[in-house]
C-alpha cells in the first residue's frame, strides 16, 4: 500500500487491523472497485499467522497476490491470478531469487518509459536471462522442485502441510487457555502458527526451554511477541510432533 | 544512457564508437558540463578489452563509476568516486548480490518520494538488511575477501594481474601480426584481452582447439566476434601461461 501509494490511488478493500488482524476479511466485507487496475491480497500473513485458503471473488478486476510465504506448501489455481509472486526464501529454495507469473494480457497492458530491469516484458521477452541470473539460487531451486515432485507433487505436500498444522493448533486448542492461538479458525496458516501464554515471563521461559530441546526461531516476529512455530515444507511432520510434546510437557508444568 | 535518458538529459563526454571502442577517451577529448548532476564510466569494458586505468579529471562534478568486471583487481582510489557499484559476479563471488559504495554527501541528495527498495538511503540506514539478503552469495563474496587477502591483498593481486595481462599481451604484440589485438595500448583491460587472427575460420579453429586443450570460453562476445581471453582474479597466472604457449603453438603453425 505505502509504495503503491507513491504511483496511483489505493483503496483499502478489507482490513482486520481492528482485531489485530487475527482474521481473512470475508468476501461479504471486500468493498472492491471493479475499476481498479487490480486487487491485492498477500496469501499467507507470516507475523500474524493467517492464511487465506480461498481465493476472494474479484470479479472482472486482475488479483495479484504475494505468495512468498506459501507458494508451493499446496495447489492452488493459477488461472485464478494475473500476477503471483514470490521471494524463494521460504519454500523455494535460498533468498536471492524471486519468482513471477504474470498473465500475458497484463504483461500488454506494461506503461511505456519504464526502467529496463522493471519492466515485465523485459524478463518474458528475455526468458529471465536479460540479467545475469542469480546461477546458484536457481540451481538449489530446480532442485527444492524436484524433491517436491519425489514427495507425490503439491496435492501431497498440501496434505502434509494441513496435518502438519492440525497437530499444532488441536494442542494449543485443547489446552484449557494456557495456549491462545492468535489466528481465528478459518484464518488460521498452516505454515505459521502464533500464540500466546498466559504472559510474557512464561513466553520467554517457553521459549529458553525449547532452545534447549532443539527447537529454533520459535519467539513470534519483534512486532507482535508471543510464539511463533514456522513450519515451512522443509520443516517435518517428526518435528511437529515432537514439538507438540513439549508444548504439552511444557503446558503441564506450568499451567 | 538509454536507462538515464528516461528521467534526465544525457550528455556524451567523450566517445571512441567510430574507433570500434578500442580505446579509452583521452582527458582532453572529455567535453565535461560542471553543471551535470554526475559523470559515469564504466571502469572495465568486457566486449571489447578496454579498461581505465586511472580516472578522469571531473572537477567537482561527482563521479560515478560501474565496477563490475575490473572491482577488487587492484587497488583503486576510492576518494575520487562519489558513488561505486559492482555485480558480484566477476571478481566478487557468485551473481545474485551487488556491492555499492556511495559518499554521504549523495544519499542526502537523494529524491523524495521514490520506491523504498530504490532508494540508497533505505539500505544505508537499514546496514543492508531491509530486504532479506541473498545470504549464499554474500557467504561466498566473504570467503573471496579473506581469500584475496590471504594473498595479500589488492596491492599483490594487482601486481599479478598486470604480469597476467602483460605476457598474454606481449605474446600476441610479438606474433608478426597474426593476432590482432582490439584494444589500443595505454587502453587495454587487464581482465578481458580481446583479439582477431587472420579469418573467422581461423578464429573458428582457434577456439576449438582450444577447448581441446581445456581452454574455455575463449569465443569474443557475441555482438563483436574474434577472440577473448577473460583472466579475472580466479584465473591462475599458470593459465595464462598455458594459453601464451597455446597462442605461440597455434600461430606457428597456421601464421
Amino acid at each position: 500500500m505505502k509504495e503503491a501509494q507513491k504511483v496511483g490511488m489505493v483503496s483499502i478493500a478489507a482490513t482486520t487491523e481492528s482485531e489485530s488482524f487475527a482474521r481473512i476479511p470475508e468476501q461479504s466485507e471486500l468493498k472492491l472497485d471493479q475499476e481498479a487496475a487490480y486487487v491485492h491480497i498477500t496469501t499467507n500473513n507470516t507475523i500474524y499467522g493467517t492464511e487465506w485458503h480461498r481465493e476472494p471473488e474479484v470479479g472482472r478486476v486482475p488479483l495479484v497476490a504475494d505468495v512468498s510465504s506459501d507458494v508451493f506448501s499446496r495447489p492452488i489455481d493459477v488461472g485464478r491470478y494475473a500476477l503471483l509472486y514470490a521471494g524463494a526464501q521460504k519454500n523455494l529454495g535460498p533468498a536471492g531469487v524471486t519468482m513471477v507469473l504474470i498473465r500475458e494480457d497484463l504483461l500488454a497492458r506494461s506503461p511505456k518509459g519504464l526502467p529496463t530491469m522493471l519492466d515485465y516484458n523485459t524478463h518474458a521477452q528475455n526468458k529471465s536471462l536479460y540479467n545475469t541470473p542469480p546461477v546458484f539460487a536457481i540451481y538449489v531451486v530446480g532442485l527444492v522442485a524436484k524433491w517436491m515432485l519425489s514427495e507425490g507433487g503439491l496435492e501431497a505436500i498440501g496434505r502434509e502441510n494441513a496435518e502438519k498444522a492440525k497437530i499444532l493448533y488441536d494442542a494449543l486448542d485443547s489446552s484449557g487457555g494456557f495456549y491462545r492461538p492468535h489466528a481465528k479458525p478459518g484464518s488460521r496458516s498452516n505454515m505459521n502458527v502464533t500464540f500466546r501464554l498466559p504472559s510474557e515471563d512464561l513466553e520467554k521461559q517457553f521459549v529458553a526451554e525449547a532452545a534447549r530441546q532443539g527447537f529454533s526461531g520459535l519467539k513470534g516476529h519483534r512486532s507482535v511477541g508471543g510464539i511463533r512455530a514456522s513450519i515451512y515444507n522443509a520443516f517435518p511432520k517428526k518435528g511437529v510432533e515432537a514439538l507438540v510434546s513439549f508444548v504439552k510437557e511444557f503446558a503441564g508444568k506450568n499451567g
